[in-house]
């Protein structure tokens, strides 16, 4: 078997990426990717470092280029994809690594978005636990259309469920506070993005509640149990191009140790292929992530505090976009989750 | 007048910086720079950026080499201060760098540092505002033994302090997280500090409440008039060599808007020459301070996580070490407070 | 099919390096692992990177431990494979990353590093041409002793061997600037290679023809047909963790063109999987080559100067190091030439 | 004495890094700032770093907002500062950081940057020295009109023209290859020049012989001695905000040894103030100039590839730039040389 895919967005960073890794997936076969203002170029004169998509050339993020294929992937600025999906027709797998189909609430939607709402989909987060028990991944197989989280929703989000679900910390004022690189933001040509303003500095933000990822994050942990959450969520943008090192941390309840907070992990990732816990005393490093689709987490207890502080580092552009578009896609059509996705991170 | 000055562990970033600011310092003059595995080498081999101080050479770490100076620097090792000073004669205005004597308390001493508690000096934080009114600054002026407040500290506690004198922020349950770069943790030939390691990555450290400068934020909080503090403090480690920018967020009180925020801090610092509240919407960067004395603070209200939000950035090595302690010597000796300090930094 | 394999110096980054493509190639098991300080911790304790390997536990690196295998790779620091292969027997394929079976004239080993010489092995360079015709592949094929060469030589040699053998460009004067990662020195504790020192800065070494690549370097082009070599070579160290970026430099032969010298660089490359010629006005970053087995090449003609500028990129842990030993294994055991290599790089 | 200074393009990087340094300046007194896309703001707005100026607002940059000041710094793309001086009154000292007023040959500037040629001004490198004997510093003293240089320009001079004029190096087949930081590009909003492009990478640009700083050098080593100078010049972007370290060689006359050469270099610069020759065998790093009016510089003599080889380190916007022309303006108004400029680095 070898699926026909379509790329649109193919000239940004996380269009990139979903390449790099379809480039070595053995069921995918890119035959299409598209873009906007580089349409018409080759592939390789904006991602020359995808060698082996070098033959490729970008043509217009259309309806009519997208449609025919197996599978699309949409990595589109947002408002975008919602747009371009309802002219899709119904044959296809649509992944969407935007942000158009992920809240399943119309006022967050208006309140953080704005424009119209498109609806949401089944949200590719495999490894969410849900409250009443099991995990995410159960709505995705089948799926024809699935929605990638936000990359700091993952970080957050897998860091603080099993706690939350397992009662032992509260999802009531919740703090997170993420270093991330700037590959987040794409392209974009703003000063501040500029290396020279990146270089040796560091800044926040979106400070104070501004987010767009803030309603994902509640929903999140509510879909885990949360309740009525609540959470201060500060990203600063550090000196690196790719990665997210995010510490969550939550008021522990009664009752809640160590031993239990790790029992907890290790029921929810204990055979999870892409989230490890770490073991005791040990917190990752962004580093052992990048290039692949893995979480690692550590965890800790702040008796002074009465905190629960966990550290959560992902790769941004794969478990945080692209990897997770592609693990759900394997999961929606029956393939070996696994298929095509390193677990191993390139470093140093 | 021109006093003459030793630096002690002069050899260390810290050191290196007390020594770089001291050289262009208007009334002190370096006749002594001491070091311990260095000694005997001219300062310029470890130090090759001092050009202006290339004359000097590095001898012995010692009471008898401290002596006869109107002011000694001490940028050492816990614990090694704390020895040497007790040996050193009462002429001078003496220093520290280093953490032992911070604390007011002998049991945070013993609980974070251990060893010998040498007792508490003057607190080298001007700005520090206290519950009754007036800052840190008036117990300086004066004073012949100061201590130099930790980096991480100094972010913290200027980011926070004036929203709980003013009773608009509790602090109880605290939470802050830092992006620090690793010249906080001086020359120490580690591996998780070579530079292959801390490229492109970000680590956390001294995660759930285990970091020394937890003690001493609960301390400055205090005096601030927070009552029973507590604190979740979590540092990550990023990609720059110099800087500090903290996320520091407290529970708002009932009451508290925007507007009487930004009052109680151009209350405390509308007067500082080191510390400035940035424009409404406005948060600082790291590079902005980089080699000036200045700490850059940004305020925000996250309404729905009912929480207050400051971002503040400084250069660990000026504000948060050295340009604290030229600072303060400055007050004690009754000198201008900003002479020979910067407030603008080197940025991009 | 699948071979057992041995790694020594599991520990390092080129050792890390080995296993983080050998856990993903079809042909290969590692099975052991050696280590000298760190004999006994499990792998994950020092390359967290490698989840699917975390199984693994470092044992001792000694002739016992290394038997017994089909490939043994050694990633140990020079002089020290020379040692032990004397000690290995003759059943296994063997490939050296290190520097102790490289060179073919034993008065250079004495005179770059000294000690003990060990005599050439099989060169690990398949894309060196060769004066004669042909390519240095030629002498892999079912060679069971393999001496992988130096990331910078290998920059250096496909940055000009084309070149030089096509006459267009003479092997005398050569100068040639590389901008290099730290990671090249490995996890060695020294002052130089803090992170602190690194970030922000950019120093030489090895100024004026002590490197010890130099004569590996005139070795290789005069396999290329460069007769007597002279070349001056300077390596430059950045803040990037990984890749090199060569500026190699030649005196260009009367009647040189940049048609004739792309054309020699097509001959030479145009086929290879690994070796790419960008097109015209083009050249590489190293951003490109990160994790992938790929070099990267542009040309230039500057007329004006007389000389051939070309930049090569490369991967120094992976085209440099890993990649070039598994590579080159791949051809000696008959196995695809590209087996478990990637050619995208992991950007941005 | 105070005098007045206006600061034309004070919202790049050039122009805001001699805001920096004039702020410090006893004898200037920048009243005026003038920007293009930025005129209207506050100066704190773009250049946040600033903050004993942040009572300055942004004007347009036009002949009558620069009229009536002693000093005029232009810090401008090149074509405009040849527009904008020639409609200045005769009354001030201009400084122009740009490129226009470099060359002294019509066809040089035509060949490399074309457009209308304004003339050259009095060079601003004052330790260029002249085959004759002297430097460069004489031709300035009293000057009204004064071109700065170009920053590679500076590295690479300052590096080999010692040598040059002590005849010991040949300027015939010079090549040069420098790592510099991204401020060197200013604020161009570019994808090449975004963070997420150059964190973790290096890439060469204008290879070939077709930077617009090589006529410039040629006309400098011919100044000191060089004859019909020829070179071969790249320039490698590295990931460093600031500084430029540059590897210059060139051909060795016949009998030149290292001691021949380091008393040549001695000569040239043993009293200079700014310019340092490093001790034998030491070579230096771009951390120990950056903010600095320094340049540092480490020789070798490469018997084997009868090359001289020297490394400088600047940081491009001081030494580059920005101190450059304090420096001269020193000169030209018969002002101390030094004032106002540190010579010591901010590292790490």
């Amino acid at each position: 078997m070898s699926l026909s895919v379509a790329v649109a967005g193919a000239s940004g960073y996380a269009g990139g990426e979903v390449l790099r890794i379809l480039a070595s997936h053995p069921e995918f076969t890119v035959t299409t990717v598209t873009a906007h203002a580089n349409a018409g170029q080759p592939l390789a004169s904006v991602q020359p470092h995808l060698r082996s998509l070098a033959h490729l050339t970008l043509v217009d993020t259309t309806a009519e280029n997208l449609a025919g294929h197996d599978v699309v992937f949409l990595a589109l600025p947002h408002g975008k994809s919602g747009e371009i999906t309802e002219q899709l027709g119904g044959g296809a797998l649509v992944i969407d690594c935007g942000a158009d189909h992920r809240l399943t609430d119309a006022r967050d939607w208006a309140a953080f978005y704005g424009g119209e709402y498109h609806g949401a989909w089944a949200y590719g987060l495999p490894e969410l636990v849900h409250a009443g028990g099991g995990a995410q991944r159960e709505l995705l197989a089948g799926a024809t259309r699935i929605a990638v989280p936000g990359c700091n929703v993952t970080a957050i989000t897998l860091g603080l469920a099993p706690a939350i679900r397992a009662g032992l910390a509260f999802a009531q004022d919740i703090v997170a506070v993420l270093a991330v690189g700037p590959s987040g933001a794409g392209k974009t040509l703003k000063t501040e993005y500029l290396a020279s303003e990146i270089l040796g500095s560091a800044s926040a933000y979106a400070v104070g509640g501004t987010h767009r990822h803030v309603p994902e994050i509640r929903q999140n942990l509510a879909v885990a149990g949360g309740g009525d959450v609540s959470v201060s969520f500060t990203p600063m943008l550090v000196p690196m191009s790719r990665g997210i090192l995010a510490t969550s941390t939550a008021p522990l309840a009664p009752g809640a140790t160590l031993v239990s907070v790790r029992d907890a992990y290790e029921d929810a990732y204990g055979d999870e292929p892409f989230v490890h816990l770490l073991p005791q005393g040990q917190f990752p490093r962004v580093a052992d992530t990048i290039g692949a689709n893995t979480a690692l987490i550590g965890v800790a207890i702040d008796e002074a505090a009465g905190r629960l502080v966990t550290i959560t580092a992902i790769d941004n552009l794969v478990k945080g976009t692209a990897g997770a578009a592609i693990q759900s896609a394997n999961i929606a059509l029956g393939l070996p989750e696994t298929l095509g996705l390193s677990v191993n991170g390139v470093a140093p």
